[in-house]
């Protein structure tokens, strides 16, 4: 039946889908005070994220649609790392007037880090509809919305002092847990100044979770602490973004860095004064030998990350911490109840 | 120096840790006008999950706070899928004001559905810490934040008819794209009623991913379509809620239910009036003799997922949806303007 000949079935490209659209994009634009502006955010060098970038420019310009593409990480510069700057360049994107929308030519890390990133997105520019606020509405077969309920929560202090009428923000409770230990056994020296109490120390944290190990990470590294973070296909360096440095001045940069790292595994146990492992698996062990003599090792995982022999390394081993972690959910709830309180005797 | 002889070692326990936050979270308690209540969700059969449940439940019954533990899914019955119902019971924990704090035993589904999940948990109650705006405050140091910003937008319309003050919701741009092909070619048939298009179709989609397939599945489903949600471990069935079913009446729920299902990926697709397929691999190939003579078949990944000869089965073949899904970007990009200018002018 097909004239090519190619079976019998009629080979439809999208081109006549897409022309009604087109019609109907095109006369919404000639509405418009102005072209709108489209940021596109590439930070890997994935062909198949270049081609889409490519695609996209040529039909934004086809319909008098201002695009930006702005490259980051490893597509601005082979040295940098994939990813990287990406987060910054969608905040900045965020808090732009001059921008409309913002499309990030994904995947970057895959699974939660860029699940994580797609709800940092404002929702009134997120052209591809991947917050969950869009999401939770489609599950839930909801198709009409309150545009105030995409406004952004007021742009958060950075300050390390309260300001009026602000309350701590909330931790997740393993991480936080985890801190809590480290502060215990005076890894967070008392006598540096807050904010900067693990300036000095070198940990790794093994897993790379959003759950766990990428805010323990952040967490160790915003107090000034060199942090390996190290998961089965890669190992980054995240430290503090150092007071001088050209950034600095910047707003809503993150307050550490995240660089690749060329060490092995084996290299970063080797200089590190604590190492942090909640790898779910019984099988993995953190090997003894590899430890430096005198460290301090934290097992967070349920099964056993460290050999039975880690204490003829180790100066101090914590086999567990899931009844520091619970009291800090305990903490966590009696904050969110006061907090709730409060806002509802408001409104 | 251990007393045990197992090392020279320290073997740190937590329980000196977990003290001093004990007392304080006693002594917050003390000041509650009534013991607060912490719903646990455990919707799996893993041991790990049900260890934590009965941990959470003795921490919390020693300290006075009250500890309901929900079981849905397979927790709660071997037919059911584990994560069944976990959704709908966070959504019902969010809207209880005599709940307080919502734990979920994870991982349930692992990756991105998980981390939806985290995003959908009221932030007054993630006691957790595992929202993005958590995430995002922590990553970049924020450490205070107005409680307002906690506040859930208010609660979101479930007519089929806009309210007043409302508007579209946004819904993700590829999956959209999919369902404006399958409107164009007349899977989605006009005679019926909006909101019933799909009636009698059944849809299988391969790939169940947050950005594409599960949202695509649930469209369709939304829609009255049969829908086989394929992916690498696991065959869901999607079906459209029935109106007369007992939990009709509920609010909150999404419109359609998700089962697992005991089909091979072969049986779905000897019954599937359309298979779309969207798996970002050169290597995978849906085998044309598994088709059903005369069905349609959509290729959304970037890489060619039917064999050459699939039209000597499909009736219709759409070998690339990319242009339509950059007009429906572009479409968003229009209509979040018009919403953003409008919210501008109001505030």
């Amino acid at each position: 039946m097909a004239a090519d000949g190619l079976g019998k079935g009629l080979l439809l490209k999208a081109d006549p889908i897409a022309d009604a659209f087109r019609d109907e994009v095109k006369s919404s634009l000639a509405q418009c005070s102005r072209p709108p502006t489209l940021v596109g955010i590439l930070g890997t060098t994935s062909a198949p994220s270049k081609f889409y970038a490519d695609f996209t420019r040529k039909q934004c310009e086809q319909l008098g649609v201002r695009f930006v593409l702005k490259k980051v990480g490893s597509a601005e510069n082979s040295d940098r790392a994939d990813g990287e700057g990406v987060e910054e360049a969608i905040v900045e994107a965020n808090e732009d007037p001059d921008v409309d929308g913002i499309m990030v030519y994904y995947p970057i890390y895959g699974g939660q880090q860029d699940h994580y990133l797609q709800q940092i997105v404002s929702p009134f520019k997120d052209v591809e509809g991947l917050h969950s606020k869009f999401h939770y509405n489609l599950y839930h077969n909801i198709r009409f919305l309150d545009p105030k309920s995409l406004a952004p929560a007021a742009t958060a202090p950075v300050d390390d002092i309260a300001p009026p009428g602000t309350v701590k923000s909330i931790l997740p409770c393993t991480p936080l847990g985890v801190v809590k230990c480290l502060e215990y056994i005076g890894v967070y020296n008392r006598i540096l100044p807050y904010g900067d109490r693990a300036y000095g120390k070198t940990v790794t944290v093994i897993n790379r979770s959003e759950v766990v190990g990428r805010p323990l990470a952040a967490l160790l590294a915003n107090d000034g602490a060199r942090v390996f973070s190290a998961d089965i296909d890669s190992i980054q360096e995240y430290t503090k973004r150092p007071r001088s440095s050209p950034d600095a001045g910047r707003k809503y940069l993150p307050h550490h860095t995240a660089h690749p790292c060329n060490f092995t595994l084996q290299e970063c146990l080797a200089l590190s004064d604590v190492v942090i492992s909640a790898v779910p698996s019984a099988d993995y062990k953190v090997k003894t030998k590899c430890l430096k003599e005198g460290c301090i090792t934290v097992n967070v995982a349920a099964d056993k990350n460290f050999e039975k022999d880690v204490r003829d390394k180790a100066s101090i081993h914590i086999p567990a911490v899931g009844k520091v972690t619970i009291l800090m959910l305990l903490r966590n709830l009696l904050r969110l109840l006061a907090y709730k309180e409060n806002f509802d005797a408001k409104n």
